[in-house]
């Protein structure tokens, strides 16, 4: 275990300073536990963004498209139980006046309890029993608090409480409020899914691990309408399509996620199944992303909250029913942090290589002038003509070219092209790829088959 | 004004019927002048923000993305003055307790004063002068009150004042505080820009006009650092690259924008010029982006806050400075809503098209079966093959022909492709342009040239 944190220390300072992520409010301390994506760093965000976009929505003929507000109207989080019910365990040490996410001490002191299982009454007679020492101090537990998770806020310019508003903790509200409009606008039929990505926000007790627990992040999440009768076939293909989306599009190695169904003590009242699709993070498996059964729950409990008609006419049957919804739910910053400690590599001879697929780099080529003096000229005319095309690429000609190739390397460009003699004489350029280190020449008139 | 308003109130009709803006939590009653876009308006906005990233970020070669957290330390907030300075002129009439925006009571009643350049005091003595009856009421106005726009929440578990944090009322902050790093891990050398898009929020007097003025809503910001006596060149630069980024790349009508050089008493003290683009919206001229020279005002204050160093140096002078910084910034909401109202057209005939330029528009193409019955299987197929390579395309098989070319031309789509007899038997397909409502034949091998 020491040796995997410091691996996830390794590449922290890495990203750090190769431009991929900086902490956040740095010059002024920090703020605890944020981090801002640098130039590298939200290439890399957009590139797995665009992707999620293209197979969740663009690829599937009956999915749309949606970007709710992250302030919505507080009746929504009535309903969907997030004001009631959206709370961590929040258990205090009365010695040293620390506080802790009481689920989240026992999974560590004994992994091999189900925490998510137990119930708060359960959580506290658990710890008071067995936890008499923690985090380098003698313990006297209080009783579990219920800590609330929803940021709060206040809009307009009339005083009082009346304008008590919430950041959302998660983009899946925004789309069952706008059910009834997407379907009828887009004359969608059953089945059919609504997609969105964006900010959430979660006051959490204890973030940390890097990006993988902040209290700002970024879902993409999809609800995908069907016949109660057909959701275990749905589930079943989402489940499937983002697995696949997670190794054959993201690029994550098949070996280094599992599958984790819930049991049925963790399933809320309302689901018919979940399945977490977790990442082998230094710190231990993580959830990266999930997908649930959730039944006709949201739907008809904003039906019954708002007074208005949720449910779905059948154009063919003209039978009338509330559908039952699939949520494949993604963390993008998680997936961003597993996608690099995947591909982050140092090889034995010191080579430090993040093996990205393509299609996420933050760039796909580096132009570099063999020789600074004799080279840059034409080197930058290459450069030009492929940023002139909008494409994520970048030049360098500072140091030897070996020295750049490695710098390449570091942040996962999948390919160098080096100007060189014949470049201007021949329209000759060498290819150098960064996993195998092999160069060959071509034509540049080929390039474009290389991007 | 009537008939222009009118004609606001007919677009903001049609973008809801047709799945473009739907009005925030609308099942909950709404919250005040928050709208959601649906899956028509989101794929315009993602297509205007990506046109923006090409051509602001990727094809600028010095110029990097970032993405940097709406929370941030509030000390932040406090060096750009924002926590002292950043509030509206509230004005109270006390007879029917209505609370308004002073500045705006001017603009709309004496438009040909600047209120912008009058500081509270002036415009309280000024309308309490000259405003006796207003918003059907007999007037007895308090003075003028400065309200903060900062969103206020806290985070963390601790309880109290403390953890009090701003929601973002702008991104260019996020920028500053990054700069040095950014500068150091990309190893930029000036000029350089560092830009990013993302949410802001200002809890607003008066929000209102539809999207124009919401209290959360998007921008997209570039700050550009140059040498101080080369920052009136940058800053005609970036004028003009964002004026033709509005016309050329975006496609509004060059009659439809003006330029507003800021007058000196409207300037800010540290800045050296501002030139607002404006667009005639049917309430106005309206602010649509923004182009400041703001000086060394921001990384000096920052420098000054946080005891951290954000000058640079001149890797061959040696030379050690702080850089100016040129803005331009843009409002994405209001840019979407600038680019439907100029593309909005109803023709004599009493067709409704949105001729919007084909780079932004939701769809790039609508597949169509000549007959439901015949054509939809062959249809289907032209359809897959173009969702399968993520092109953003629709499938219209519901009513006649005609009507759904009219459909298509309501929603901006530029190309309708209709399936015929000769589709299978011959590979020939129907294209029908939007603009001119011209039909041609052409090989269904020869259609990438068109997309």
């Amino acid at each position: 275990m020491k040796n995997k944190e410091k691996k996830l220390k390794e590449i922290i300072n890495h990203l750090k300073s190769t431009g991929f992520v900086f902490q956040g409010s740095e010059i002024y301390g920090g703020l605890s536990n944020t981090w801002d994506y640098g130039p590298l760093g939200v290439l890399l965000k957009e590139n797995i963004k665009n992707l999620w976009w293209k197979e969740f929505i663009l690829k599937e003929s009956n999915n749309y498209g949606l970007d709710s507000k992250i302030l919505m109207n507080p009746k929504v989080w009535e309903a969907s139980g997030h004001v009631e019910n959206f709370s961590d365990p929040l258990i205090e040490n009365k010695i040293n006046h620390k506080r802790y996410r009481a689920d989240k001490i026992v999974e560590e002191l004994f992994p091999e309890i189900n925490a998510e299982a137990m119930d708060n009454k359960k959580l506290e007679k658990f710890i008071i029993e067995n936890v008499k020492e923690y985090d380098g101090s003698k313990t006297n537990w209080t009783d579990i608090k219920k800590f609330h998770l929803m940021f709060e806020t206040s809009q307009g310019v009339v005083e009082g409480s009346k304008n008590k508003v919430y950041l959302r903790p998660e983009t899946a509200q925004g789309i069952f409020v706008n059910f009834e409009k997407v379907q009828r606008t887009m004359r969608a039929k059953i089945p059919f899914g609504i997609g969105q990505y964006g900010k959430s926000f979660r006051n959490e007790v204890t973030p940390g691990n890097f990006i993988f627990r902040t209290r700002e992040f970024e879902q993409m999440e999809l609800e995908y309408f069907v016949k109660p009768e057909n959701s275990d076939k749905a589930y079943k293909y989402y489940v499937d399509k983002t697995t696949n989306f997670s190794t054959k599009i993201i690029g994550i190695k098949e070996e280094s996620i599992k599958l984790r169904v819930h049991e049925k003590e963790e399933l809320a009242h309302y689901s018919k199944g979940t399945t977490d699709i977790e990442f082998i993070f230094p710190f231990g498996w993580g959830e990266l992303m999930g997908v649930a059964n959730r039944s006709d729950f949201d739907l008809k409990n904003h039906e019954k909250q708002s007074g208005e008609k949720l449910s779905y006419r059948d154009h063919i049957t003209q039978e009338i029913y509330t559908p039952y919804v699939i949520e494949p739910s993604i963390g993008l910053d998680r997936l961003m942090l597993a996608a690099i400690i995947d591909a982050y590599e140092i090889e034995e001879d010191g080579r430090i290589v993040m093996k990205l697929k393509k299609d996420i780099s933050p760039y796909k080529l580096s132009v570099l002038p063999l020789s600074k003096k004799y080279h840059s000229k034409s080197a930058k005319k290459v450069f030009e003509k492929l940023i002139e095309n909008g494409i994520s690429v970048n030049y360098d000609e500072a140091g030897s070219i070996g020295k750049r190739y490695r710098r390449q390397d570091s942040i996962g460009t999948p390919i160098c092209l080096t100007v060189i003699d014949e470049t201007d004489s021949k329209g000759i350029i060498t290819i150098r790829h960064r996993d195998n280190m092999k160069q060959e020449t071509i034509n540049i008139d080929d390039l474009e088959k290389y991007i």
